[in-house]
């Protein structure tokens, strides 16, 4: 199975309201749960692929057995820690014209809840294809926590793909994971100029950089490959980088090679902007995109090799 | 002890952020929950005053569980009955300026745990001194449920004071409870015109009108009484009404004459305005207002009599 990791998950709530008013008070005309945080988000697309998945990471509180619940509901196995803190929630009130978000701080882990979830974490190792590591770190977890993990992973043999920003990217980059996926703004900043230079200065393992409608670009030891969807996709990009993640674990897991890997990432990502919110994909804009691209490096497509 | 029914309560989420900024992403700089609806307001004003009591009513859900577990912290008793939908969130969210509020919609209750909640609610009639019936039906609740509930306390025995609005409060009025406490604008929603006109137009038993800074106005049988806070002071509002009938319930159930009663409501609803959050008062405030307001309707205070 994959194991995803998402140590500062979120319930995620989404109101709908007439008209936002600055200072007034609405009344809510629905209210949609879900679990948030990107990691959940690659747990839930690989569930919908039927892949065999486990979510874990950090719950804590009535939020975080909500999280948990809403999961269950979706039929995701999940093997949490529970901490004391709370987790956090998300709010966004959307009206007619756009949203606007509200972002809880995370809870703060102790060193013994750490110390707890390290030690779930080498448990899960055993049955683990792949592991990916997704979003923020909490406050009070280590800024080279995803390089602990990467590390344990690697002990175990169990390939590692990390997806995350700032110094947690920097820190984990470190320990040299199998993949990692930056969207092109993360990777600026922290290496600015061209993507592959900054890609190959940052790490030394493969890097798959997202950049939107553009697709993606995998810079490996001595190859570059590049994958766009063949025509742009209209909806909601929260999530693209996820379902991205979800297609690459698999493909790490199944040895895929890079044209098909690419192929398959980019058609789920666009498969997730048709679909209204993050963690979900269209099955059917999944089916013609993956058709759309050949599958192959000689057939044509837009992916290339550099050596 | 004193029973607090609060049928469709709420946790209260208060987010600080620096400004509101529409269709932006706003990091909340702190998050304050507390257990809302009116009548929670009510039992956590007695129990800060050291009285016996008990809040009742429905939660369900993982937010039901967090309302419960925060009035547990705060060494609130309850004894609220289950319901399978889930208990509703209100945010604040507060800069600078103003707040601006969201309101979700209650959960809709089924007649089975509607009658599930009467059967319990005979229950804690058995050791009930006062009834109060505070705030909004969620939707399922029949139109005349606190009718329902007067006259079940009725045969029981026990006094109860009613606080809603709109037709709930209408249909409330019909089973004449103890008591009533609208304020101004809810009971001219329902009859318009001079307050103890209007009072004696839609009740047969007493009325307490709250008029905010202008203080309270009691229609009784014959008489009519009034009292008002001696000096403004500012504050939250926010909460105020609750901790009236807070006051109010304690004084029927210790049968406290009218210019007493109202001195000591008009006091306890000043030090609510000058605590900060709903639910709570400061003590000095009240201890300071409840001085300066003379006792008795021959104290000169602003309290009169009407025959």
């Amino acid at each position: 199975m994959i194991v995803t990791v998402t140590l500062n998950p979120a319930l995620d709530l989404t109101y709908a309201v007439d008209a936002l008013v600055p200072y007034g008070t609405h009344r809510v005309a629905t209210v949609a749960e879900r679990p948030g945080g990107k990691g959940l988000n690659v747990a839930r697309v690989l569930h919908q692929l039927g892949e065999p998945v486990l979510a874990t990471g950090l719950l804590g509180g009535a939020t975080g057995t909500r999280v948990a619940e809403l999961l269950r509901h979706e039929g995701v196995r999940s093997g949490f820690v529970r901490i004391g803190g709370e987790t956090r929630r998300t709010v966004a009130v959307v009206d007619g014209s756009d949203a606007t978000g509200f972002w809880e701080p995370g809870p703060t882990i102790t060193p013994a809840e750490w110390a707890l979830f390290l030690a779930e974490f080498r448990e899960l190792l055993g049955p683990a294809t792949v592991v990916t590591l997704s979003g923020s770190l909490p406050p009070g977890v280590p800024l080279d926590a995803y390089a602990v993990l990467i590390a344990h992973a690697k002990r175990a043999g169990v390939p590692t793909l990390l997806d995350t920003s700032g110094p947690a990217l920097r820190h984990g980059l470190l320990a040299a994971p199998a993949m990692a996926k930056p969207n092109a703004e993360e990777l600026a900043a922290l290496a600015p100029g061209p993507v592959v230079a900054a890609a190959r200065a940052l790490a030394t393992g493969p890097v798959v950089v997202s950049r939107g409608a553009a697709g993606l670009v995998a810079v490996a030891h001595d190859e570059v490959w590049e994958c766009a969807p063949p025509v742009p996709v209209d909806g909601n990009p929260t999530g693209a980088g996820d379902a991205c993640v979800a297609a690459l674990s698999r493909g790490l897991r199944d040895h895929t090679p890079w044209p098909e890997l690419l192929a398959d990432a980019v058609a789920l990502s666009a498969a997730a902007v048709a679909a209204p919110v993050a963690g979900a994909f269209d099955p059917e804009v999944y089916r013609q995109t993956r058709a759309a691209i050949p599958a192959s490096a000689s057939g044509g497509s837009r992916v290339r090799t550099h050596r």
